[in-house]
């Protein structure tokens, strides 16, 4: 969502990306583990573990998903395959590291992009917000960014520390921060939106 | 601790970091927010907000530190200067974005680095297994990875995720996840350690 509108103006060519995921991308009853492990570690109680198999309260730990002999997991490599899907360019490097934070809902991702053309920072802040779905909080002033809470329950991906990447040359390179509700955008309402284009 | 056993071998010359730092990090006051939010929260009632300005039991947010003009807060700029100067290279290029997670105790980094030398995996773990004050936890089979309880109140930077980056050609990327005690090896016994050598 954040990062489409840059890639049809700049190109991406390479991206990294660091996932925080929330309870709600493993379901109801992984929302419920992390609401009883958290009771339970603040009892002093050791954390029942079902669903994930180590303490998830005030833990994080690398995604669930099973590890592939690439080394990466399937979450990482669905990233991988649906970007170029998505995008239809089977030639977008893409690499990422999927994270479990012990956040109830809505997944984060900091994504380091690095594009064919230069793209300024202020240029990126325009077309994100003229993009549809997108919602830009980056006011660097009050350090307000988004969160997990911002956008829980919203339609809305959220996208802000909007700023040119340092260790890139040229204006080729940005750095950002994004956070989605996986169930309505991830699921549910895509899958109205997706019904509504088509009807 | 980990990336510079491998930058020795390889040179690293460009990496991206995303952090997931714990209350620790921001001393005893903020790890008894987090635990005062997180049964206010689970009460149901408003999270008493005095070090951070927002929620962060079961959130998380961009670092608090100050942003700059360049559009980094201060904690990535520290990560871009002390690695430039522990290396005493000024030409390494790297860019960091800094999260709050709501975790106790101990840092972890989703770290991508890009070599001058190529590197694979194997070796770099042989590398790392064989760095002092590293310990390896990369249990593909168990999906077992370094996570902040399994470094806390430890000596040792646990490092996992070795894996070649996908993204990058020629064997000359890696991504690695890193935890560490921020406490211990961050602050106080890395003074003791500093502290013996001189003597």
């Amino acid at each position: 969502m954040a990062a489409t509108p840059l890639h049809r103006h700049a190109k991406v060519v390479r991206m990294v990306v660091s996932t925080y995921q929330a309870a709600s991308g493993a379901g109801a009853a992984a929302m419920e583990e992390l609401l009883q492990q958290t009771h339970e570690v603040l009892d002093g109680k050791q954390p029942t573990c079902k669903i994930f198999k180590q303490q998830y309260a005030f833990n994080l730990f690398s995604h669930n998903a099973a590890v592939l002999s690439n080394g990466y997991n399937e979450e990482e490599m669905k990233l991988v395959k649906e970007t170029r899907k998505i995008w239809n360019d089977m030639d977008v490097k893409v690499t990422a590291t999927c994270i479990r934070v012990p956040v109830m809902r809505a997944h984060a991702e900091s994504v380091n992009l690095q594009f064919e053309k230069p793209l300024d920072e202020d240029t990126a802040r325009r077309i994100l917000e003229g993009a549809a779905g997108v919602t830009v909080i980056d006011d660097r002033e009050s350090n307000h960014f988004p969160t997990p809470l911002d956008v829980s329950n919203k339609d809305d991906v959220a996208v802000g520390r909007i700023r040119q990447d340092l260790s890139q040359d040229g204006n080729q390179g940005l750095d950002i921060f994004v956070c989605g509700d996986q169930i309505r955008k991830g699921a549910a309402l895509n899958a109205i939106q997706i019904a509504e284009k088509l009807l």
